[in-house]
């Protein structure tokens, strides 16, 4: 079997850290990983496998030798060094806007659409934690009974928006339960005990490019570009785990019954539905997990054909540092790489 | 001009004592306030408009000689000693679960159907808060584009279920900010940096009492017994003030423009809606303000005839204790007392 060399870039942020811990879990075939980071981080030392490795500053030969590099600095980074790496002969994984809507760019959740995999041009982009959450539920639904239209509210966690907004959570609360006031910085208004209907900015539409993401994104990875969604994006005080109420309007009705049985097939969903004893997913008890967590499966009582569902995922798993892994073991299995 | 004897059955609670500060700061025409609650608070002295009032226990004599009372001490109290002071002269207004939905009782927020209470019988009900604050926000626009379909999620603010819950917040926030495990009393998860969508019991349904509140209130209140009508309740950890997506469809299209106009003339209401200074409700803005703020008045890209709000008050305030007063304020007006 082949072993690989791998970069992480961007290897000192949530994701870059949540992608060593999974790789250590999984012992993937890798000869060699390099981590890279911005100059603020370059020169730390961080332990992979029981192996002291230097966190060094990306340049133009950064990526010789390299089989896959995984991009998570962000999309300025990920539009400045995919090409150096492509051009290097490496095939990248992105974890940034940069190339998700991209027409040639695969935008991949394996579960879903592996099979775009095959068509990448040296990048395969990974959607924003709250699409993969999302399609991850409704797709298997959708195999079995189309799907007409899709209603999100989401309750997003502070650790989708980086270590400054968790620092910022944690600073105010305590600023708060001392009974002093809590002055904004990363976050336009007061992030503790209250929460936020803005996630990335405005665009002209009045919807924010978070929910603009999750609508345009859903449609690609499912081959819906007609599908009808809108989506409401809220910044709750939570540092990890995101949430969703979903209303999916089918093509025909479907029974919660129905619903439960096919999603506790459906692989990388975990149904924890029983309101007798008040099982349900909530962030809490998602952290660390793998799976995307699907709980409250309902009758919609607005509409014959429709379900309401409930969505809770590890943001920085599933959401983003598993999915991208997941990309890659898809990538080698196709001789994609 | 008359003077009221006015009874507090509930003095002490979270919406007792928002109550006082309403009646402080407004100055009604009262000849003498009377303050009860369980034997837990009996004894306490309370200031009301710089007097000193002892709460004392409700007995089957309390209500002798008061005009109005208003019970605030949840839907077993209320059901019991409401009755009784029917009987002895006053009047009911009651913000517990208890005569709601009771066909002979009105369920009124005095800018949408204030004409209900001519018909009282001794008891005019209070909404739940999320239902307050959902229908002050759509029905001055069903007036002019009758509503078809109404889908909420809410983010609740855990004052909504009592002192109880405050306390559990706090606690729970400091333990997990001190590396500690927060062990749940008052709700059956960690609340402390989590959401939890189970508000009130589970019914048959499938549905939280708490949903079917919203739903069953909501077409009483608005006249409209077959509207469709789904709802998803959260808690989150807020201390006060409600928040909800809704999304609405409409007979004919309407644009944001002209609901954003409609609100801005709405008795009650306060448009809050500019995204290019990231001018929105979030709860820790409404606390104090006696307004339903409404924000993010947008296209909902799923549908032609449709719009999203975010709608937001404080659940203590317009949400209860207020709206319990503007009762009042109705009855006098109409000389229903």
């Amino acid at each position: 079997m082949k072993a690989y060399d791998l970069a992480i870039v961007g290897a000192t942020g949530m994701v870059g850290q949540e992608i060593i811990k999974i790789l250590e879990r999984h012992r993937y075939p890798l000869s060699s990983i390099h981590l890279f980071a911005s100059d603020r981080s370059a020169g730390r030392q961080v332990f992979v496998n029981h192996r002291q490795l230097e966190v060094r500053e990306p340049t133009a030969s950064s990526f010789e030798g390299i089989d896959i590099a995984l991009f998570c600095a962000g999309a300025e980074v990920s539009r400045y060094f995919t090409p150096i790496a492509i051009q290097s002969g490496a095939v990248v994984v992105d974890n940034s806007a940069a190339f998700r809507l991209e027409p040639g760019n695969p935008l991949v959740v394996p579960e879903v659409n592996a099979d775009d995999i095959n068509s990448h041009k040296g990048v395969v982009a990974n959607p924003c934690a709250i699409t993969i959450q999302l399609v991850m539920a409704i797709n298997p639904l959708h195999r079995v009974n189309p799907i007409k239209r899709v209603i999100v509210s989401s309750y997003q966690a502070v650790s989708g928006m980086g270590t400054a907004a968790m620092e910022e959570l944690t600073g105010q609360t305590k600023l708060v339960l001392a009974g002093q006031s809590a002055v904004p910085h990363f976050y336009p208004h007061q992030i503790a005990f209250n929460l936020l209907p803005e996630i990335d900015v405005f665009l002209d539409s009045d919807y924010t490019k978070e929910e603009m993401r999750i609508i345009e994104e859903t449609r690609k990875v499912m081959h819906l570009p007609e599908l009808a969604i809108a989506a409401t994006c809220v910044q709750v005080p939570v540092f990890i785990g995101n949430s969703m109420t979903v209303n999916v309007e089918f093509s025909h009705p479907m029974s919660p019954d129905e619903a439960q049985e096919i999603l506790t097939r459906a692989p990388g969903v975990e149904v924890r539905d029983d309101p007798t004893v008040s099982l349900y997913p909530h962030p809490w008890s998602a952290v660390g997990l793998d799976t995307v967590l699907v709980g409250r499966i309902r009758r919609d009582l607005s509409h014959s054909n429709g379900l309401i569902m409930w969505v809770v995922t590890d943001n920085l798993r599933k959401g983003s540092a598993l999915n991208a892994i997941q990309i890659v073991g898809e990538m080698v299995k196709r001789g994609k790489l």
